[in-house]
C-alpha cells in the first residue's frame, strides 16, 4: 500500500461515532426496489451500485448512454459486512465504533412498513454488538412517520437496550421538518431517555441549484455532497432553533453530522439575522442565542476533512464537544489498487491530519478522539 | 443613544468594501413593477418597501391580512441618499467606501434595457464618487446578459473610470450560472483589466427547503438570508471552480460577499470529494487545489456577524486577504428609537467586535478594517 499509516499512536482509546451500516434485510428492500433509493446491478459492473440521491437521477435514467459513468457508488462488502467493519476498525486503530444505519433511513416505506422494519434493523444492530461487545454500540433506526404511541413505546424500549446509545434522524420528521410541532412529545420523550439525537442529512439540495452541468455528471457527486448535505443539516437545526425546540425541551442533545454542516461559520449571521428582524426580537426574547445551544444541547463530529471547519467547530461547540467519525463505508479510496479498501483510507485520513494540525496530540486530541465519546455516550466498554 | 461607540480608534484609515447604493433611476425602475423585485407603498406604512426575495413572496401576496407583518423592508433615504451614506461612514469613522448596487442588479430586466440601465448606474455612482474625491469608489454594474461585444467593450471603459475598482455580479450569469462556458471571455477580460469580480448573493435557494413556517412568515428572513445567501454564494463560487474557470483565467480575481458565505468551512469537504471521485480525479489532475484557489485568486469581506466565522476566514484565505464590510444600508438597527438609524449600527458593531476578538487591535486588524483594500483595490485618496 502507498498509504502512510495515518493515526498518530493513540494514547487513548480511539472511538468512531459516524460510521454506517446496512442490515442484509435493508439491502434486500432497497433492491426490490425501481425509484430512488435502490440497489442495481449494471452490465460490465462487478458490484451493484447503490443510487440514494436525487442528484443521480438523471444519470440513473441515461445509463444506457454512458456506462463509464454509473449512477451512485458500488455497493461493497463495506456496507452490511460485520466482518468488513471490524476489520476496517482494526486497519485503523479504531477500538469502539458507534454504528447506525445510514440514509435514506426508512423515510421512503409506507409509515405502516417503516415501523417493523426499524424493529428488524435494531435487532440486527443488538445482535452485530453483541458479537463484539465492548467495540460495537449503535444509534438506532426510529421511522418519525409511525404512530406517535408506537414510536413513544419504541424509545423506552431502546433505552433499556444495552448497546443502544441515540437514534439517526433524516431532517424530513413528519414531511414538514424536524420543526413540526407535532414531533414535540418525541423530543421530550428521547431528552427524558437521554437518548441523543445523531442528525444525518440526506436529500441535500434541490438539482436546480446546482446547475445543469452538475446534472449532465460532469461534476460528480461533489455539489450535492459537499454543499448540499452541510446545507440540509444547517437548515434542520436552525429551524429547530428558530422554532423553539432547544428551549421547549431544554435536555435533548443533539449530534450533527459533518462538524453541524456549516451552523459553526454561519452561528454569527444567523444570531445578526435574528436581531435585525423586530417581529422576531419580540417573539423570541427570551431564548437561548444560537452559540448558546451549540454549547450546551449541540455536538458535533469531526467529520468535516480540514483544519480550517475543524477549528470553526471546536472554536463553535468547545473541544470537549466534538467527536471524531469516519463516515465508512462511504467515501473509499478510488486510486485503482487491487485490495485497496482493505487498506488504510484516505478519507479517514483527512479528518486525522485535521485533528492533529489543529490541536496537536495531547488531551484536546484525545478528547475529540475518543474519550469525549465515552464520556458523552457512556461507552464504558466491556 | 444607547449603543456605545463601537469602532476602537483606528490607528489607519478604515475601508468598508461591502456597501450598497440604489440610484433614483434604478428605484423608479423598482417602483413600476408588479412582481418581484419590486418597490411599493402599503397602507399604514410610512415608508414604502423594497421586496427582492422569493421567500417575501408569500407575504406580499397575502399582506392584506396581516398588515404587522409587511413583506420585505423598509426602503429608507439610506437606500439612495449620498448624504445619508456620508453621515454613515462618519458615524462609524469610516474614512472610504466602495459602494456598489445592491440586488436584485439588472436580472430582472430584458437584455436590451439591461445595459443603458447599467450605464446610467454607473455614470451615477462616478458623479457621487467625485463628490467626495478620496472618499468614494465604486463597483460597477455588470449586466451579463447584455451581448459579450458591448460587454467587452464597457470593461475597457470602465478600466479607465477614475474612481471604479471592479465589477458587482450575481449568481446567475447568463441564466445557467457562472460556470457557464460562454461566460469565460468575460472573466477574461476582467481579468486583464485588473477588475475584480465582488460576488454577491440574491436568489438564495428555492422556499420549499426551509418549509412551511419559514414560508407563513413565522421566522422572518432569518432562513434565506442567514442560510440561503451564504449558500448560493459558496455554490456559485464551487460551480466555478469545478468548471475550472480559476485554472482558465489564473488572473481571476473574485471578493466573495459573507467571508464566502460558507466556502471556508466546507473547502475540506469539497476537496475530499473530489478527491474520492475517480473520474473527477482523472479529468482535475493538474488543477489547483480549492486551498491554493482561496489564497491566490480570491478576497473576502468581513461581514459575518462573529468571530468563530472570522477566524475561519482568515484561515482559508490569509489574513491579508480580509477586508471589512457593513452590508450598509441592510440590517438596521430595529429597537425602534426615534432616529436610532442616523446613530451606530449594532450590524456594523457585531463585525467590528468579531475583527477585535479575532485578531485584536494590532496590524491584522489594521489590515482588514483598510489597509488590505488601500492595497488590493487601489485606494490611494485624493
Amino acid at each position: 500500500m502507498a498509504t502512510p499509516n495515518l493515526l498518530p499512536k493513540a494514547k487513548a482509546r480511539v472511538v468512531d461515532i459516524h460510521t454506517h451500516m446496512y442490515p442484509p434485510e435493508y439491502i434486500k428492500v432497497l433492491e426490490s426496489r425501481n425509484t430512488i433509493p435502490l440497489v442495481r446491478k449494471f452490465t460490465g459492473a462487478a458490484d451493484p451500485r447503490l443510487v440514494l440521491l436525487e442528484a443521480e437521477v438523471p444519470l440513473l435514467e441515461s445509463h444506457q448512454q454512458d456506462t463509464s459513468i454509473l449512477p451512485g457508488r458500488t455497493l461493497t462488502r463495506h456496507f452490511s459486512s460485520l466482518e468488513q467493519k471490524i476489520h476496517f476498525m482494526d486497519t485503523h486503530q479504531i477500538d469502539i465504533s458507534v454504528i447506525s444505519l445510514a440514509n435514506p433511513w426508512l423515510d421512503f416505506l409506507p409509515s405502516i412498513e417503516a415501523f417493523p422494519s426499524a424493529q428488524s434493523i435494531n435487532a440486527s444492530f443488538s445482535s452485530m454488538c453483541a458479537v463484539h461487545p465492548g467495540r460495537l454500540y449503535f444509534f438506532a433506526a426510529l421511522p418519525l412517520t409511525a404512530p406517535t404511541s408506537l414510536l413513544l413505546d419504541s424509545i423506552s424500549a431502546l433505552s433499556s437496550l444495552p448497546y443502544c446509545r441515540g437514534v439517526i434522524l433524516g431532517t424530513s420528521g413528519l414531511g414538514f421538518g424536524l420543526d413540526d410541532p407535532a414531533l414535540l412529545a418525541i423530543f421530550l420523550a428521547l431528552a427524558d431517555a437521554n437518548l441523543p439525537i445523531f442528525l444525518h442529512p440526506h436529500y441535500g439540495l434541490p438539482n436546480s441549484v446546482f446547475g445543469p452541468r452538475s446534472a449532465s455528471g460532469e461534476y460528480g457527486h461533489v455539489l450535492p455532497l459537499a454543499l448540499g448535505f452541510p446545507m440540509e443539516t444547517t437548515i434542520a437545526v436552525a429551524r429547530m432553533f428558530l422554532a423553539g425546540v432547544f428551549d421547549k425541551v431544554p435536555n435533548l442533545r443533539m449530534i450533527l453530522a459533518h462538524s453541524g454542516g456549516t451552523l459553526p461559520f454561519l452561528a454569527g449571521r444567523i444570531e445578526s439575522c435574528i436581531m435585525h428582524d423586530g417581529h422576531l426580537v419580540k417573539r423570541m426574547k427570551d431564548r437561548r442565542t444560537i452559540w448558546e445551544v451549540l454549547r450546551s444541547q449541540v455536538y458535533l463530529d469531526a467529520v468535516v476533512y480540514g483544519e480550517v471547519g475543524l477549528k470553526a467547530a471546536v472554536e463553535a461547540s468547545g473541544v470537549d464537544r466534538l467527536m471524531f467519525g469516519t463516515d465508512h463505508p462511504f467515501f473509499p479510496p478510488v486510486r485503482g489498487e487491487e485490495g485497496e479498501e482493505d487498506g488504510e483510507w484516505e478519507s479517514v485520513g483527512l479528518n486525522v491530519k485535521a485533528a492533529v494540525k489543529a490541536m496537536g496530540e495531547g488531551e484536546e486530541y484525545d478528547g475529540v478522539m475518543g474519550l469525549n465519546a465515552i464520556r458523552v455516550l457512556r461507552l464504558e466498554g466491556e
